[in-house]
């Protein structure tokens, strides 16, 4: 038995924060030995040396230790790259998808393969994206401040319109990774943003 | 033990394409009532009649299955609309995506849900977009002869473009299907390709 480090007793929830990191730290061991097919429940348990039944209550499946590993990446302080520009923003933010995508083991990719087994996986994906999204809002809010973009210019619209050729490519037609991509997709959104794909009428009510 | 009725046995392959027909149904009845989960080689066997060693020989694993029946749905005359102008032709493939990716059961789905599991599913899976893309290609080769779209417009590019947000959003971010969505991926894509987003310089050799 050991104590805990102090700078785990000196908030609650320490002994539970440290569960948490042994068991992550074992599901990106296992994954990256294993791949997505090899992991279970049961070595990510006996490698981090934390009971089963702990494993099972608190992450319910394998897809619930993936979106936690998820989760965990993105508790930092995450921002989008600011450039200066709209298609500076974007072509960093697809590069950073595209690195996430063809890393090894790629634990987006290791997520949404078990979003398509797994009800828990598959709302951990949505919440993480959906969160995403929102953080990546800014860039163009800042893009229609700079008068680059028209206003009422639906962010999100514009965003999955920068981003969904990335994983369309690299995921569903499995594609080697172009570098040219992360550029190329951004500039689609920048064109078509500008000539008014994404902009809403004013008759569409405020959101 | 029954004949080959007259229209099978009148050429080569008429048992073959009829144990085909008696497995395909049975998947797509077992995928109807059990979905992907529940999809197994042996409950497919039984279903069709036919020894689990054939289906197995022919069809190696549940990936394989899918991806046929993906297949013979394509193997009819096919053909994307012709509406008159590019906008309608991708608002018309994009319905048809949809309608492909909330069906009940999904057979789309499900193979993509195979593909992170079976490298035969995911090749099929490659290789059936690769068709059904080359088959689209005639969409963008009309609208440039109309003169709406720059020539050496890049028509795979173009394509994903359009229809990458309904993968993106139905199977992915899994939100409910939005009846506009094959419209404004359209009007995006058209934008886009209309600013020259995907034109390609005369320096990039000729493919």
């Amino acid at each position: 038995m050991t104590t805990d480090p102090p700078e785990l007793t000196r908030r609650p929830g320490g002994r539970t924060a440290r569960v948490r990191a042994q068991v992550l730290d074992a599901v990106r061991a296992e994954l990256g030995e294993h791949g997505y097919e090899g992991l279970t429940m049961e070595t990510v348990a006996a490698r981090a040396g934390v009971h089963r039944a702990t494993v099972y209550r608190r992450w319910k499946d394998v897809g619930g230790l993936l979106a936690d590993v998820m989760q965990a990446a993105g508790e930092g302080d995450w921002q989008p790259a600011d450039t200066g520009s709209l298609h500076g923003d974007l072509t960093a933010l697809n590069e950073e998808i595209q690195d996430s995508l063809v890393a090894q083991p790629s634990f987006a990719t290791a997520l949404m393969a078990a979003s398509f087994r797994s009800a828990q996986a598959a709302d951990a994906q949505r919440k993480l994206w959906e969160g995403r999204y929102e953080q990546c809002e800014i860039l163009v809010v800042r893009a229609v401040e700079r008068g680059d973009l028209p206003p009422r210019t639906d962010a999100r619209r514009l965003l999955i319109a920068a981003t969904a050729p990335l994983y369309h490519q690299l995921v569903l037609l499995r594609t080697a990774p172009d570098p040219q991509l992360p550029a190329h997709a951004a500039t689609t959104a920048v064109l078509a943003a500008t000539a008014g794909a994404f902009t809403r009428s004013a008759t569409d009510g405020g959101s």
